[in-house]
């Protein structure tokens, strides 16, 4: 008996880094024991700021490899692509007529967005919360893994199911956050968090050579200068990455790059081991998954085929409900 | 050989009244003869102001069971409900990424609405022109009839075919208004334009009774308040309705009104006879489509189902170009 029906959507930001797998996707695959999973690359939402649109099926792609290898099952989980199942574009366009559009217009992330491009905000950018709604009522999903940042998000999804149930009637369950903490992963640059797009992450998928040839390039501790001068792991991101993958040897690698026993190369030799070490059956299930002819487009077939049979029942009610001919 | 494809949608209004038969209807009509016409109850851009969404139903199939009497001919145009094509919904969405909010807060009917309406604009407004270019995209028509005051919103459409296309390149045509004067009819209280909303009109589908009583109620010169005081027919409304049901007449008429040879109540029997006259072909074929049992649902059955097969390639293509996966 599970306890409630997750959904989570992620944008197609292509091969993963560890900085998703020690945030999401490590969530993803535990809840996968306690709840009803559905999972989705929400394909819709990376055109509201229309970047990189040319690379959007190859990101997809690694990114649901990743997905896959990194334990996110098929058998226990709906895996799907957002477009494959058209009905959350129609019920975003249905719910679109019951939001209030200063509810979106103060939304936080949309006036940052607004800031940071503001040749590029299209009506569709201001409809993200909308279609992040359509995404979690489609599938009648009651619980949503959020970080404390999205929490504004999945009120405003709140809000606009208790002014479609006020208009039209009990239909959706409310979604509830399920407060999640999500580790803050440094980038390389040991000074923004862990993305692709900062060019600062090491990707879960890179061979082992690429991995350490990565970290050998990291930022450390920016007061050792010299192999021979004392270090501060308090503020190295390298150190900051022993966290996750030398949780046993942290005290002695501290002490030894405090008393300048190792030194940095030393340090991100021993982390790169370690990244390596800890990523050896993800890449063989990877590798082994990749070579299997067609078989992420027939993981991503069943998935559409089980997410639409839950989005064509709910949008037949919305329809009804709303009264429509 | 056709000259172009034409798309009109309407809102269901309900029953048709001469208004809207002088206005759009008789020129849908025309346009069969010429054109290869798709001609749409837009169901979801009712729902764009929330008002009275429980007689939806009931209103659309009312409206089709006018248009067809009216001659609207399912043998030759495609006659269907915009609802029962979802991917009109998945289009506006996938539009709205490409569609600046700019544009959009601009348009003039947008304005007004929210002077009219302050406490009821939702994000979905905002969104009518883009469900309008949805709309007459999705079926890739060249042509649309369109009033002056409805120019703006074709222009609008028209930018948006062409920021898609600059974007990820020719798909649609760029469709062309097709300028149509439509004949200003008053209504009943002799300053308003003929509406439902008014309560100042005249069904075509009314009983002969039912007409005269109500054009009875018609305002005419104000100044004629003795059936011996002289009128005033360039000023009087049921003077103005003469022009389209007594055109061989009005010479006669204003002569005995400007006379006093005939009375308001007379001239206005003269108006209902007429009217009641020209909507005798019309109610016969009402009646008798409205007694076959099925018959509308099997017309909106086949609209939907013919317009689907040219939405269902427009959207695979629309994705193909955006790079969904």
């Amino acid at each position: 008996m599970k306890k409630g029906r997750v959904f989570s959507g992620a944008r197609p930001t292509g091969r993963q880094h560890i900085g998703n797998y020690l945030g999401a996707i490590q969530n993803y695959v535990g809840l996968q024991q306690t709840y009803e999973c559905i999972y989705c690359i929400v394909d819709v939402h990376a055109l509201t700021t229309l970047e990189e649109t040319h690379l959007l099926k190859e990101n997809t792609r690694e990114m649901m490899l990743d997905w896959l290898a990194a334990g996110l099952d098929p058998e226990k989980s709906i895996l799907f692509i957002q477009s494959h199942v058209p009905e959350v574009m129609e019920l975003h366009t249905l719910l679109s007529m019951v939001t209030p559009l200063s509810w979106l217009l103060r939304v936080a992330t949309f006036k940052e967005k607004v800031k940071a491009q503001p040749h590029n905000v299209n009506y569709g950018l201001v409809g993200y919360p909308v279609l992040m709604t359509a995404d979690i009522v489609l599938y009648k999903a009651d619980t949503v893994p959020v970080g404390e940042d999205q929490l504004p998000h999945l009120e405003v999804a709140r809000e606009i199911v208790r002014r479609f149930h006020y208009l039209f009637g009990p239909t959706f369950p409310e979604p509830k956050a399920k407060l999640t903490t999500f580790p803050l992963v440094l980038g390389l640059d040991g000074e923004r968090k862990m993305s692709k797009s900062y060019d600062n992450d090491i990707e879960l998928a890179a061979s082992p050579e690429e991995t350490t040839q990565r970290i050998m390039t990291a930022f450390t501790d920016p007061a050792r200068q010299y192999r021979s001068d004392p270090g501060h792991p308090e503020v190295c991101n390298v150190y900051s990455l022993h966290h996750f993958y030398n949780r046993e040897q942290l005290v002695e690698i501290a002490e030894q790059c405090r008393g300048a026993a190792i030194g940095c190369v030393d340090c991100k030799q021993l982390l790169a081991d370690a990244v390596n070490e800890a990523l050896v059956p993800f890449r063989e299930r990877r590798a082994e998954i990749a070579q299997r002819t067609g078989h992420v487009d027939e993981v991503l077939a069943d998935g559409a085929r089980r997410a639409h049979a839950i989005a064509k029942e709910t949008i037949k009610e919305v329809k009804e409900k709303m009264g429509l001919p």
